[in-house]
């Protein structure tokens, strides 16, 4: 029996842009998912027990069907039920060991579709404990490389390797096209999340995008003038000066709320966290609702944040320096 | 005694852009100042019956000094006053009546300092009701530009063309530069403003903007994307499209969040607008507080507006194709 465990991220700076080819700097946070793999004579058996939802367990047979023993929306049951399937495959696959059977377990502190990147978080988890469970260990980078595979094909060739590869990683990451490195020395980031327990249509609001972009010379502008923000911050984020790195935030928060993915509890928990003395603050991942990041030292935003109309949770989640794990 | 009378406006596009010699365009609005200008002997006396603001009673005398009898904030009263002064200047001068002595009465319906153009409205009016009096009738373009001169006396060279412009001339407005001209055959635009009772620093906006401006490669391409939209814009409005100019002034109101010249309540009210199915919302001049305009021909925007927190006024304000007029 192996326990590992994955980070969560967030977008400090890019989402949306980061589809045409901007560069963006997703970070690692402090809240992981914990994925135990215990080998079984043969099949899969998936309980998960806290990942935000009532737990339920899924049993694979011989006969190829599933027998999910769930009180969740079936959406979300497949969703996971699909991430541990094709991640406990890859890692059959690095194992060379094509029958082997698991016992999975999931526990996580990540929100569900936030776009904290609960998923990559499972998949990486998952991936590390079956290897070792079959003992093989796979570098972090092969981890990323075979969680980004698991998504692409549980998302129908939708996937980013952000998610996975900052997840596996650990850390500050940044990410353009296929070409994804860690950024050394940042070893701290004050981030608190508020989340408005909802999430956006990604699909719908990656298409939004794409439409203005194509229809207005000043929407593809829009969309480069955020790759120039990520530019920007990658050189402050050296200098650990957090009120230029929270006013690029800014920024980036009102480019993206041109291109529509912004959404009126995103605004008004991005506003709590200015109100209250953070240094920025801005909508995190693929917007229209879900979570805002916000960058303070201070207890403050935390605080305004939970008296905050339509802020359903809020925590602080520091930069998290570590990638995937054995616990 | 005749009495005139002059519209404030909102922008459809292009604050804070204009700065840098990208066009905008401004929209009269059926609200309006009246000024009754009545000639007497010598001096000029002032009375303020409801600029939104209590009554009060300025008279200058011959000794060059002047006497309010006031209740409310003096820089209010001084700022009404230098207007009143420079405007009456301006039509001795335009009638060649160096010393015509005059009764100047105020009343409006614009709430004052909330960028609605409230001081271009009134200091228009004044130079027609004024000139008329004397026996003079200015064509609107004169009036216009002699009201600019005012304005940028008054404000220390800091003046726009737009507002008087667009006051004097009515109608939807192209300002570009010094080069102002209507827009022909726009005739009607369903607007609805939102007020949150306060005001921004326009100073410090405009220095906030250009600091950015002069900081950042992305801000200043923000800043030319903003006009992008406004040339988009007035081809939109030619055909009439509410949806697309809906669309295009969200776009607007994100670059100017993105410029850090939203607001909290702003971007609520802006919200509360679009969440009514409003075809688009943004603010609407200087920002940091003031207000919004949406583009809505049904009552649902207003109403949502209505029982919007922080939302202190709102009201329906056409578009008016009138100018300045004699009543």
């Amino acid at each position: 029996m192996v326990t590992s465990s994955a980070p969560g991220k967030v977008y400090l700076f890019g989402e949306h842009a980061v589809v045409y080819g901007e560069p963006a700097v997703p970070c690692a946070i402090e809240r992981r998912v914990h994925v135990t793999a215990t080998e079984i004579d043969e099949g899969l058996r998936i309980h998960a027990n806290d990942l935000q939802l009532d737990g339920f367990t899924v049993e694979y047979t011989g006969d190829g069907e599933s027998h999910p023993d769930v009180d969740v929306a079936e959406s979300l049951v497949e969703a996971g039920m699909g991430y541990v399937n094709e991640a406990v495959a890859q890692a059959r696959d690095a194992a060379d060991a094509p029958e082997a059977g698991f016992e999975i377990s999931v526990e996580g502190d990540i929100p569900l579709g936030a776009g904290l990147g609960s998923s990559a978080a499972l998949v990486v988890a998952a991936i590390d404990a079956a290897t070792r469970e079959l003992g093989v260990e796979l570098p972090a980078s092969e981890i990323a490389d075979r969680a980004y595979q698991v998504e692409h094909e549980v998302q129908d060739g939708q996937a980013s390797r952000a998610d996975t590869f900052c997840s596996a990683m650990g850390g500050a990451v940044r990410v353009e096209g296929n070409d994804c490195r860690r950024l050394d020395g940042i070893d701290t980031l004050p981030f608190v999340i508020g989340y408005d327990g909802g999430a956006g249509d990604t699909g719908a609001l990656v298409a939004g995008v794409r439409t203005l972009r194509d229809e207005y010379d000043f929407a593809a502008d829009t969309v480069a003038a955020i790759g120039d923000i990520v530019r920007e911050g990658e050189a402050v984020l050296e200098t650990g000066d957090y009120e230029r790195l929270g006013e690029l935030m800014d920024f980036n928060h009102g480019l993206l709320s041109a291109l529509g993915v912004s959404s009126r509890s995103l605004d008004s928990m991005v506003w709590a966290a200015r109100d209250a003395d953070a240094h920025g603050a801005k909508l995190t991942g693929a917007g229209g609702g879900g979570c805002i990041v916000a960058l303070d030292e201070t207890d403050d935003a935390l605080t305004a944040l939970k008296y905050t109309p339509g802020c359903e949770d809020v925590f602080r989640a520091e930069l998290d320096t570590d990638g995937v794990r054995q616990e």
